[in-house]
């Protein structure tokens, strides 16, 4: 392993998060804080630059990244600017526990969007714009950040974006990758700006307007006052945010082709048909059973749907307490959690392709015991998945399982009932954010002690990298080996 | 599909039901029960044997089965059995609502244990004798017993055995198939025996031992007294239950691999280290944790591991009430629940040798993303699994998991509380028997209403039968297809 490269890199990842540290120290200025206000950014933005100018000047004997090298990267790289962006928090007091601090911005990378903070009226201009704009960052993928906007980096970013891309991919990956990154890039921050425009047009302030746009466009979910959207109570802020999330937890090729005017292609995309058509049903079940417990009918449909576009696209904003809703909605919710958006898009969960390719493989599989000599293919976009597409997405099942079992074993050592553990797992390995009984929408995470605290924000980390960079990264024999 | 040999076959099943069903009559006879108590049993006796009689006359073209009618007289042998089997209940009004009935038999043929009877104490004894048998009858597998005692059934009987055969076969099915199956049930029976000898030495009334050594043959979990097995009071008891339980979890293979002599062969195999790993440390751990909460010392690994035993075999006796233990100690249990015994032996779950190659297969595809270009092969026993074998052990928790969050949705319209909903699918899709919360140890079923009750006995016979054949039967395009 070239661990030269990788502290080069990681110092370059610090070296752009130093930079990013410059938005709030200029909101901070904008909003006439003081000197005590600003200061924290300031300094872990110098700190930051420094290090990652050090690291930087690192003489690696090559530039090539093999695999190994890319999923380190990913997950040391998230890790480490976690840890970073917890700092100002720490160090303005508005997050004094350390391991609380890291909590807050892994979920703000992540897009996960769980808060240990009991009251955001508390936290001044400049902390909110960073919490929120965490969410901006990780949405995309910080580290295909970085590699865009370096220049010539193409024959190293392979294994870093694979590593860090949400979702599987069925068949080839576009070429020419550092290239197709800053156009999905540009195409992610003209439709925030869209958004932005959009929420101020429906009568939000302008600066809740930026933060909820951060919020919806990541698929984040952290907002700016306690209680999420509800206390806005606005239909038009809340159509236009329902929608807007089921936007950005769509495939961002298929933006792409749209942009590269082939409408049809990306209208024809299956899985789109998958996710708008789970969207549907999840949200009149839910509307039915609301419905038939006497719910408030003017709201019944305004908050499913909200509700059922919160959080498959793993964003977690609120209108509605759905910690009170009957049981077989909160299971359809909970379904939904790990759903999850469409792979390559900003959400989280287990992305609606592979779902779409588990059930098939399901099927064809009891196809095959019926009929023992017929050959079945599983078909996807009209193509037949691969044996070894196929057995990555029934093996990465297995894995996220796994994962997802020990993680609750841990949790439930603290945790007070078996809903609150179970769904503050699903809400953080899937990158939701709040998720029901006592870490419910109208609760928060700040009754967890420090190890569980620890655990959940390493399960974000772990879930947002697809956790098989963090297994490599935590295995001894990645270590040990010399290749 | 070849109606004709489906109705005929199902015929035999009723026969030897109805030969099955004397012997509760000379339980009957040998308490000097009155006319009233024995007639239920006579009356359902005769009636399935005329009808079996009647079906047993078609005439089939041919006598060749298939897939499809092996995987077809299974699902529908076992609801006929357990409809015919819930028939006493109702007439001698033990138990007079037929879904009820039938979800008590359905769960004692499926070696399940669940029940919705309040006390014991009203049911006489052939009843509970009846109660009882169908976890020896179930154990081993209904419909193995009748092709095993019907002569000349060898070249229909592959079919059927497999679509009833619990856990997957990794290599080749031993030859002679209806001659193993005898020799298999032969030392089911003789094993059952011992038991009863040895609870009976232990102090356990004769009546009690009999029935104990079924329901922990057969890894069912009915048992005489209510309260399970913590009014007995006997650590002797509890011993030799706990460890039959463990014997009656192992693959019968090995013991027919013992009573060949092939001793060295039995012990080294793989899934029987995995097991015996996954119960010394699920009672550790549980152990630690009550110790840690001030449980009782001297009763901490005495019900953790009795409690181990019963839930990792699917037996579902109890001595202690594990719904009141801490939430990390449940989870472990919740998991083992789902582990499940040995393949090929008669416990239900997901069985341990799927398990292990899951994990192992997890841990390949780990490797292979580390080092795309290496081979990697799952091995199992020292040999190499293979692609077909591998294929259906990843789609089979795909589908597992499918239906059990199907039932979960279902069953959630009535359920109070997720864990109360979530254990009971647990409890009856691995044919466990009590779940936790609301139908824990001290509780049962009878809370729920009849809509509950139906999906809950469904789900037990779909667990039992590995899924696929109940698939089959209710896929409409089993019965389109002319083939």
């Amino acid at each position: 392993m070239n661990k030269k490269i990788i502290l080069k890199t990681i110092g370059r990842i610090m070296i752009v998060e130093a930079i990013l540290l410059v938005l709030p120290i200029i909101v901070s200025v904008l909003y006439h804080e003081t000197w005590a206000e600003a200061s924290s950014f300031v300094y872990v933005s110098l700190g930051s630059l420094l290090l990652g100018l050090g690291l930087n000047h690192i003489e690696a004997n090559t530039d090539r990244l093999y695999a190994t090298e890319g999923y380190i990267i990913a997950a040391l790289g998230w890790i480490v600017i976690s840890f970073i962006g917890a700092l100002p928090f720490v160090i303005n007091g508005s997050i004094p526990n350390v391991i609380d601090a890291f909590f807050e911005t892994a979920s703000g990378f992540t897009t996960t969007g769980a808060s240990i903070i009991n009251d955001l009226s508390l936290l001044n201009r400049s902390t909110l714009f960073w919490r929120s704009f965490t969410h901006l960052i990780g949405g995309m993928g910080f580290l295909v950040f970085v590699l865009a906007i370096i220049p010539n980096s193409e024959s190293n970013s392979v294994h870093v974006m694979k590593a860090e891309m949400p979702g599987p991919t069925f068949g080839k990956l576009v070429s020419k990758l550092s290239n197709t990154a800053r156009i999905l890039y540009l195409i992610y921050l003209l439709m925030t700006l869209v958004l932005i425009v959009l929420l101020m047009g429906a009568g939000a302030p302008g600066f809740d307007a930026v933060l909820l746009a951060f919020g919806a466009a990541g698929t984040g979910g952290f907002g700016v006052l306690n209680g999420s959207i509800a206390p806005y109570n606005s239909l038009a802020i809340e159509m236009i945010l329902g929608i807007a999330m089921i936007v950005f937890g769509v495939n961002f090729n298929l933006y792409f082709l749209i942009v590269s005017r082939k409408w049809r292609e990306s209208l024809k995309d299956e899985e789109l048909k998958w996710y708008l058509g789970i969207i549907a049903f999840a949200t009149l079940c839910i509307a039915f059973n609301l419905y038939s417990h006497q719910y408030s009918s003017s709201r019944v449909l305004r908050d499913s749907f909200f509700t059922v576009s919160s959080l498959i696209t793993t964003t977690g904003y609120s209108t509605a307490d759905f910690g009170q809703w009957p049981l077989f909605s909160q299971l359809i919710l909970l379904g939904i959690m790990f759903v999850g958006g469409m792979a390559g898009s900003t959400a989280g969960g287990l992305k609606v392709s592979r779902i779409a390719v588990l059930v098939k493989s399901a099927l064809a599989e009891v196809k095959r015991s019926n009929h023992p000599h017929r050959v079945m293919a599983v078909m996807f976009n009209k193509h037949a998945v691969s044996h070894p597409d196929l057995r990555a997405v029934l093996n990465y099942l297995v894995i996220y399982a796994g994962i997802f079992i020990i993680s609750l074993i841990f949790i439930s050592i603290e945790a007070p009932d078996f809903m609150t553990a179970f769904s503050s797992v699903a809400a953080t390995f899937n990158n939701i954010g709040p998720g029901l009984a006592e870490v419910g929408p109208t609760a928060n995470y700040s009754n967890y002690g420090n190890f569980n605290t620890l655990i959940l924000g390493l399960t974000m980390l772990i879930g947002r990298l697809e956790i098989i960079p963090m297994i490599i990264l935590l295995s001894p024999s990645t270590w040990h080996s010399r290749i």
